[in-house]
């Protein structure tokens, strides 16, 4: 990977004399980029290009070539690409489209395309990407008109259009770039790759990337983990709806797009700040790049209007984030440096009569007060106003210990010069409310970076049970397990589980009723039968013998009468259950990210108010409480409304017990406890009805090929 | 109000010959801006003023003066304002800032300032503002630099600062403006008179505000909804928060923040594109100016590129929009116009084949297909683009007959002059979710214009009965009423109660009891005990004669222990409520909007989930349904979970019933159903328990005085 964006010498293949066409334009930005090592254009026809000569084939060039851009159209990409091979290149980069993302013919011509660099052991960028390109060896391996100039940003993009955009935004800011890479098709190196040498470029400050779908969850998640450590990682990930997933699949050939909940505890878990808009990428790219995040969530507004603001203010607030109280010092120095100032507050309103001086001084005072962690100067345009002297006055007190964001509202012409923001780090937006949002990013990643360490907890269980319940269910084929072996998977794993056992009869229902002890709870055991309680195959609250006995036959009756194919196995009968609040806990297993856990209050506040928890397992004690706390219904948890607080700790534990089995077995695809009974604290939650399902073991696939 | 807009002559007192000074500044603006008519500088130190004569006096000009500009400082704008009403001028202008804003002595300065003006019955804008701007008549009554050139917008603002960005956002997009009217203090002419004024403008076609507070909502709701009628009216209202209300309070010195909740519905009510952001503001209005709003909400998205493709779609999934299909003739149309295209679709990557000229036939497909309400044209920067030539290609072909919006992703040189797009009327965006929630906003004006006539039902009521008792409880100033007391009043208008009545022995509540028929509940009566169920003060589900006496007994024993103070009326002993779905209606007379109704269902719903629609009354029956549909709970109303469906039209009326109350008699200032009981469709709702509140009677307050 290193070698592909740190090449000694390059070669074009397909360099063509032809302005407009690909292989002219590359050979044209890499050579006017001012790459300094060999290019050698490679055409058939030979002769002369841009002063260079052209060598009719790559293997007649006489030095070793690391990498080979593939300018040829795709029916002659895998000729080029089996070529480079035999020059033993280091990697190719295949720019043109036509590929997966066109089509079966297209599909073929990809799988071809894999399997030669495979063989030959050489990385391959692309197909259907913009090229690549490293500033900092002068390298513009694109068909991208310009070469950025160096700087400390890094972007990557799924879409070629994106990476353009975001390159012309920066130049528009003055801002540099470390590394642009168009990642295409990524039919060998994928978002995982790129993250890991991101992670690792010392000259790449803030890694910035589009996303459209992810190739390998797992090994997503801890690549962006490892590099959101070292620097942070911004990510727009579009196809996040179903209208979203679909475009996404008709311009890359890839049905990527899962539900958003998995994407959203991938990113969290990894710590990627994510961007929700195409200007929130490049909003949070540049401030991280120029700026700390900020150590809290204290806000201070310093604006010469009044109006900008309270808008400030408003926006503060509705990110969660606080208009704060400066320290007792500060508001003694505001008002010596701002006599005429009527009232000290936050928004500090310095009125039109405020100097760049005063600014310059104001900012030094927060800059000073521990009681804030960041800060935000408007200025909007007002009479006598000299806003690039300000802007410039700001710049110089920068002293980059709390993030500072500079909002300009109005047109173009109230800003100094771009160029001298970009040289000094001050960051600025043309609303309050886009500063504010890229607080709110910037703080969102300073909290996860002093996140706790990680210390999954692991709980003595009873795994070979467990295991040998799974093993027989795959080798059976009956892949979908019912309330009694579930029960069983759950006690193995400490649930508490009641007293119950499976009657055939109504004898021997009342016997098991008398023998655990009234009031029980009957219910319809059968394998074809999901939704029990929609059947009548349900009784709570059954409270002697001759009922348990009436309740058997007619359980029976009725259930034949609804289901008469249904397979009855019997009835359960367990010992009734205490009183508490119900609640769904459960794990989906993600196809990219790994089993997923969910937790919601029961029924209604699910189904109806989609007040819905997600997190990726393994969870830790203070992600489930977190996970449990950011739940709206959470309020209830604590006791609200002639409700009794319940025990969340017992709670927490038991998503990490969820967490546990489902981390130790990859064969649970899913698995609800719906709903588990949670008591007063002290008490024990129950499991009061359970489902899982497996996935089709291995070897049943490899069969079916 | 016209006439301070269109003054034939215009006088400047406090003209000065400093340069920076107010006073120099505003007279320099006029004289620059072209102004037509006699401008008058008026200094006691007379002299020559930028080539006019200075008078000593606004006395001593011979002619007619329309308005007076103000420019002296707070302390001396009184006796200026004088000699403006000796010289019968229509209105002043005041623009010193130290008014009401500044705290109580400013806030006596302002109260003389007005005096004088009502006194002379002349009109006044400000204080504390910047100033007026028609274009129409080229003048610049203001201390803005620039004045703009003329077009559709009129600004008006709470803030100058806010109008003076706008005015620049607007004149680096090269769009004109109609009026700039900064309102400051709005100590005389607020934002009712503007919207009033800009109704009957004929070079406004879109009004835009900014607000923090609203003076009078009840006028502000109907010139809004009148203005609305003609012209889009776009409104950034900030202090929505309490940080931003706190800070609006510090700057513009009113408390005039109220919840959000009532500006919500007094927004939707008078029709109001509402922008969340300052940025919105400007997004929505350039393109309601430019551009019809849709007829529908199915948005067809031409990309060049497929990753904006699918931002796009991403984005108008969120905003309740709909990616929508394509007629088949427009399908065969797009193959024709692009044979290179692999897929036709939604979005429609053009890819970067595409020539103006294919953009320009594209966007007339578009046009003529009846399936299709609004186009967004997404051009992202690609190899071989001709961003402004296709920009041209798409202005050449607008019909105006639907929407199009443009997003140009990247920097600022992708884009052709912004001259050309404005005198096109080509709305753009920097990014394809700014584009679509414009769409989105345009999309709800439209939806607002084509709402049906409002019809508000009127019920034959006992309104003689409820007057009895509401002006019974104002003359004895017990202004909280219980339960006992709120059902007569509902009674009376319509609800169904449940047979009751008060007990002060047990042998009396038996005697009801029976009379009435078990089961009962019995609830405590007490002026002084409002959340009776609480303090033990409610049982229900009473079985039988003995369990009434003793529950008499028990209740009383215990209320008395545990408020011991409380004065007992007794107990109130009514038929048991069958049972239903609980719901919440209540109504608050908000302080600026009048009575605002609200639903939510039943405790958890409202409290925990916030789940809660509002709506200003009068309600039509079509606006009650929407309300109802507004929550996430309407689900449950539907019948779901095991809940039987509910007369969900029973519950519009009850809204309407209560709409009507709260209309009849404005000396309710609050009133709460909670809960009423609603059952399956054909039965009507019951109230169960009510509680209601009545304002102090204004003789009270006058006796107070």
């Amino acid at each position: 990977m290193e070698q592909l964006f740190n090449p000694q010498s390059i070669a074009i293949i397909g360099a063509s004399k032809t302005a407009g066409k690909v292989g002219y334009e590359v050979l044209h930005n890499l050579v006017k980029g001012g790459f300094e090592g060999p290019i050698i254009p490679v055409n058939q026809a030979g002769g002369e290009l841009l002063g260079l000569k052209v060598y009719r084939d790559i293997l007649s060039y006489p030095d070793p070539i690391d990498v080979a851009v593939i300018t040829v159209p795709a029916e002659q990409v895998a000729d080029a690409a089996r070529a480079a091979v035999g020059k033993k290149v280091q990697g190719v980069v295949v720019v043109a489209s036509g590929f997966k993302e066109s089509g079966n013919m297209g599909r073929a011509l990809e799988e071809e395309l894999i399997a030669i660099c495979r063989k030959g052991k050489i990385r391959l960028l692309g197909p259907n990407c913009l090229g690549l390109i490293n500033t900092e060896i002068k390298l513009n391996a694109s068909f991208s008109k310009r070469i950025p100039k160096p700087g400390a940003m890094a972007i990557f993009s799924q879409s070629g259009a994106l990476c353009t955009a975001m390159m012309d935004l920066a130049d528009s800011r003055e801002l540099g770039l470390s590394k642009s890479i168009s990642i295409g098709n990524k039919a060998d190196i994928t978002e995982v790759d790129v993250l890991e040498a991101l992670a690792r470029d010392d000259k790449t400050k803030v890694i910035v990337g589009y996303l459209e779908d992810i190739s390998d969850g797992d090994r997503f998640v801890k690549a962006a983990e490892d590099a959101s450590t070292n620097k942070p990682v911004v990510i727009l990930k579009s196809g996040t709806t179903v209208a979203g997933i679909r475009a996404a699949a008709l311009h890359t050939g890839v049905l990527g797009g899962k539900r958003d909940t998995a994407y959203g505890a991938a990113f969290r878990r990894a710590g990627i700040c994510r961007a929700d808009s195409f200007e929130a990428l490049f909003d949070y790219s540049t401030a991280l790049a120029m700026q700390p995040p900020p150590k809290g969530n204290r806000v201070f507004v310093i604006s010469n209007a009044g109006g900008p603001g309270t808008i400030a203010a408003d926006a503060i607030e509705k990110a969660g984030l606080v208009v704060c109280e400066m320290s007792s010092e500060t508001k003694t120095a505001v008002q010596h440096i701002l006599p005429f100032a009527t009232k000290v507050n936050n928004p500090m309103d310095v009125s039109g009569e405020a100097t760049p001086e005063h600014f310059g001084a104001l900012l030094e005072a927060a800059q000073d007060d521990d009681s804030i962690d960041a800060v935000l100067i408007i200025l909007a345009p007002q009479y006598l106003d000299e806003p690039a002297e300000t802007a410039r006055a700001i710049a110089g007190k920068l002293n980059f210990t709390k993030p500072v964001l500079a909002s300009f509202l109005g047109g173009d012409d109230v800003m100094p010069s771009r160029r001298e923001l970009a040289a000094a780090r001050l960051p600025f937006y043309a609303s309050p409310e886009r500063a504010v949002a890229t607080i709110r990013a910037m703080y969102d990643y300073g909290e996860w970076k002093r996140r706790p360490a990680r210390h999954v907890i692991r709980f003595p269980v009873n795994r070979r049970r467990v295991e040998r319940i799974i093993s027989r269910r795959q080798r059976t084929g009956r892949l979908q397990i019912g309330e009694v072996k579930s029960k069983d998977i759950l006690k193995a794993y400490g649930f508490r589980i009641l007293d119950g056992r499976m009657t055939v009869s109504p004898e021997q229902a009342v016997e098991i009723a008398r023998f655990i002890g009234f009031p029980v709870a009957m219910k319809i055991v059968s394998p074809s039968i999901v939704h029990k309680s929609d059947l009548g195959g349900v009784r709570l609250n059954v409270g002697s013998s001759q009922e348990v006995a009436d309740a058997f036959e007619l359980m029976m009756l009725r259930i034949r009468k609804h289901a008469p194919e249904a397979k009855i196995d019997g009835i359960y009968v367990e010992k009734m259950a205490e009183k508490g609040l119900e609640v769904i806990i459960g794990m989906t297993r993600d196809p990219q990210f790994g089993p997923m856990l969910m937790f919601g209050l029961g029924g209604i506040f699910v189904e109806v108010m989609k007040d819905v928890a997600f997190h990726l397992a393994p969870i830790t004690e203070d992600e489930a409480i977190q996970m449990l706390s950011s739940t709206r219904s959470y309020e209830l948890l604590k006791g609200k409304r002639g409700l009794k607080k319940v025990d969340v700790g017992a709670l927490a534990v038991a998503l990490q017990r969820i967490s546990q089995l489902a981390t130790d077995f990859p064969q649970i695809a899913e698995l609800d406890i719906n709903p588990l009974i949670v008591g007063e604290p002290g008490t024990e939650p129950v499991v009061a009805d359970a489902r899982m399902s497996f996935v089709k073991p291995e070897k049943d696939l490899r069969a079916g090929s």
